[in-house]
């Protein structure tokens, strides 16, 4: 069984583990205050041409959301995210526990425009309601579409308009911006927003998400919230180690090119069969209509997602690729569709 | 200079890192359902002698009591905890931040007694109070001191008596139970307690610590509560795969015993340089009283936390061994100390 | 002008402040340990004809919501509530603020269905997502619709087979159990949902909410969550010499029945006037559609809310009748109406 | 039986039931929002001087320190407390429910100083504890001791020092303020802390608490917070009523200084029996320490609450008195006393 089930199913990329062991017996400080960390955020902020910045290294998704969305918000102060978001869907209510209410917005294509933004703030008119304070966005979204410069330049204003937070979740950043749609550099996003943060645990990384923030008014006391939350490592040494690899030269774009590519060959390979997709992603996600039949079959040999029921006889699937995606595998997978016709 | 200011200065023991790399381009499922993990719980149950608990992986000791504690209570029920517990002062009002008192008991030794308890529920008489609920022990405590197993029975008595869960933060758990004071072992641990987690942070892994749940009433849904705190991991084989290693046979306790006998050749040294103690340990932390000058000049080559003040002219100070310490580094230290004299 | 706004813009029924007056320096009990209390919680559990319920008087309606459903519910634990409920709508995220989703459905008239029920529960399959555990209803509902006795029979079934707690937010439940439309005594109510609040606010009093737990398992305990949440009144007297009052006798109903009247009467009076109505209310509520320039006019003298745009020309507004209003300002109100054709 | 358990025994001062009695039909707008607030507000920010403070009006005491405390405080921060302090002893952990630490200071007096908070903050040195951030005082104390105008000032400046802010808790602030030993006027007090309460509940009232805003940066958003802890009255009028009562005149501190004329008659009467006090006192409660007999024999006439055991023989008890105690009372209860001897 080969799986395509998601951007997680290996280890880390052998370079990550080689620099693991190079450092192993040395020692360094605790709590993220060690040289490798230092060494990271250099090299972060260098990629994303902010020295104004802050970087603080965390461990997984989840916790990088809602560690920062506690951080940035008062009590009263709720959440903007599309009805795909993932603080809304699959966190378990995480946001919620630590007291805020994530409004949900109903989109197609997994983002949120202007026009959405708008509406929610003119819906919240006083205190009986949440005050919508933050825009999280996902890029590449849930579904696997990216955000363009021009949309989250739109988000920007209407943000900044509104006294807004603008949140980018980038578990899957490389994979965005590495996406061949995509006219936006890192340190023009980082230019846009007001937190974003870089996922390793997806881009080739054990673990590891790089919170960036850039608005001077968030940061403040930010270790405190990291320790609270129980997200500050002891050895918090080892996701320093792993984005100084990622980052001292072109690795972690590298690995989402080549997890973009990949799903790009399947992408081609099941239009060339003669098949459709529920959504148009130009990144590591693609989610192709397949009859059940085909499906079926192909769950003999490898292992994805059924995404949801399209009809009768034809169901979305979603294939998931990575910086760890054999093409061998991709290319028997796209045999094995063409096979079925 | 070299560290004893913590155990966890260097990365993993070898033998965790091997095992790290040689699965790591095998596919497995995500989020701790993968058979590293499920083998890990395996042996963890195996070694404490018990089916019938819920073993559960996490990442770090303040995400493992918060996301425990706050999973096991309701909302007006709190922690006991010695006024040295991890949860009271140095986990940055994590407990307090899922919505829960924790009631400082002042002891001498690190260790809450029988006596503690009750003292502790006599005072919480009413619904204008906070309810006592659940006792936190630290074994080792934060100042190296263990609790033998005598004590853990009339810790456990009084629980059971005023239906009290009782909890043990084990970031230390190997030192404590390899001691050469110790009678207690982790099967028998494992009968006295509600819960209780097994530190691998600490005891020779990259991170992880292993939470064990006794008692049936609080296995229910626990992952949701994993999830919800951010400390489900997408790559949770990382976890497996550590204490699978640890756990396959003795190196969990080889490590702390290492860790420990290194930690009592200090004190043995310190002894017969003349010295004593702010504290009587027999785990991997010791706290020699030292002149201050002696201190001064020990800084110059070696790492480690000045504890408190003692008098004008001496200083506690904090020195802690690991699975990592060097032997010779040992010799070397109280070779400096003695050289003082 | 007069005020169609709310139901809650005079203080109470003159035998409610007579009953104030007549004990007022009577020495009593703290925190609703008071006989008064004592004999209203009787006449309660006489009136709904369940004697092993436990009831609780507390001040407001969100109050009450916030202390109920964050005490019965586990962290991890969601509600389920129609989008336009006053927990998701109108209480400022004060449910989020104790830590718990609130997952909306989109409804036409305000009610939950059973088929509702079982669409979310089938949406949550597993720990990445909150668990819906408390079906929360208002009855009457925010836009006036009123539950018959068979839709919370429903609700039950489908509640009792998934292991959901139903909760009924009564802030108007005089209204719905006094309306024309209702065929379910409050007695029936008791038998059929866990948890709901009797209105007091709303229905005659100062201040004050009944909440009746019929759930064993909900009760333990609960006079912590009340204090917890600031809603234990040191003299919790003044709600308990209320709701004597109010139900020595027929008196809360009789006052629901009033407000109900003076609401058909509107209705019938803007029926024969030719306008139509947003939703079809039986409750002390009604929405009727009118012309932009007739409510502009109307407002001249009366004070309401509008409540949404239908088309360029015209809106719905509402008005809302209460133990208070006066007949006379009501048929004044209807003539007005007339008056603009 | 006469009780002097407690000040909030009684209902209200005939004056304030007869101002809800006036306007009872009058119609007012909901939430606050009503002209009688306005003028309550009006009154209370002549009186204190202070043209540009925030006031809202709550209901009960613990609503009020957690609404306030709760929206003043990021989640990393914490509260300096007494060790007798309401917040920490009596509220069932309302504070920490909403996520933040409260810190106890051991003090004889019920009374912290400005070495107490510099003790503290010196303890807390890095993001692994929380943020000490306000400073919880109340005025009077817990066991009826009253805070100097100049102790009040040195905690200011203290304060002001390290960037906490300072709260009183205003519960039973009339004692304080119409204590004999009081040299603080209540505009002085409101020039020197960010935000104090006065107590209604305790000072006349049915309910109903004032909390005065003094520092700009704790304004803003003030009434979400409100809302969203359930703490926002439909009728909220009915606050804005018997605050305009108690301070259109000097009511509200003639009540207060009725109280304390009480307790120190009883006081005096006490002395010249020939016992001693646990503290001295000088606001509405007093301390005597009895023989267990003489209170045996007083607990059959009369209510008050144990106190602490002195020793063998004797005990303190808490006698409290209020805006109604009877004076015949208070002299038959020393007469009993005296007969005793």
């Amino acid at each position: 069984m080969y799986s395509f089930k998601n951007d997680y199913s290996e280890g880390a990329h052998p370079r990550i583990i080689e620099a693991l062991i190079k450092c192993n017996m040395e020692q360094s400080e605790g709590y993220g205050e060690d040289i490798f960390t230092a060494r990271a955020i250099k090299l972060i902020k260098e990629k994303i041409r902010r020295e104004d910045v802050d970087v603080h290294l965390l461990v997984g998704g989840t916790q990088t959301n809602l560690t920062a969305l506690s951080a940035f918000l008062r009590p009263h102060e709720a959440v903007i995210a599309a009805d795909t978001g993932h603080v809304l869907v699959h966190e378990t209510g995480a946001i919620e526990a630590t007291g805020h209410k994530v409004i949900s917005v109903d989109v197609e294509d997994g983002k949120l425009t202007r026009k959405n933004i708008e509406a929610v703030i003119e819906e919240h008119t006083d205190e009986h309601m949440v005050k919508p304070k933050l825009v999280y966005i996902s890029n590449s979204t849930e579904i696997g579409t990216i955000y363009k410069r021009e949309e989250v330049e739109a988000l920007s204003e209407v943000c900044k308009k509104h006294d807004l937070y603008l949140y980018v979740d980038g578990a899957r950043l490389g994979s965005a911006l590495c996406s061949n749609e995509n006219n936006m550099k890192i340190y023009e996003l980082a230019q846009l927003v007001d937190a974003f943060y870089i996922g390793g645990t997806k881009g080739g990384a054990l673990i590891g998400e790089a919170l960036v923030i850039c608005r001077d008014t968030l940061k403040k006391d930010f270790r405190y919230h990291i320790k609270q939350k129980g997200a500050l490592l002891a050895k918090g040494r080892i996701l320093g180690i792993q984005f100084e690899e990622l980052f001292k030269d072109n690795l972690y774009f590298d690995l989402a090119t080549h997890a973009n590519n990949m799903a790009q060959i399947l992408k081609k390979g099941i239009v060339d069969a003669g098949y459709s997709f529920m959504i148009n992603s130009s990144s590591n996600q693609v989610f192709p209509i397949l009859p059940n039949k085909l499906i079926n079959s192909l769950e003999k040999k490898y292992l994805f997602l059924i995404w949801e029921k399209i009809d009768k006889e034809n169901s979305a699937i979603r294939l998931v690729t990575s910086w760890a995606t054999n093409e061998e595998k991709v290319l028997e997978f796209i045999a094995d569709v063409k096979l079925y016709n």
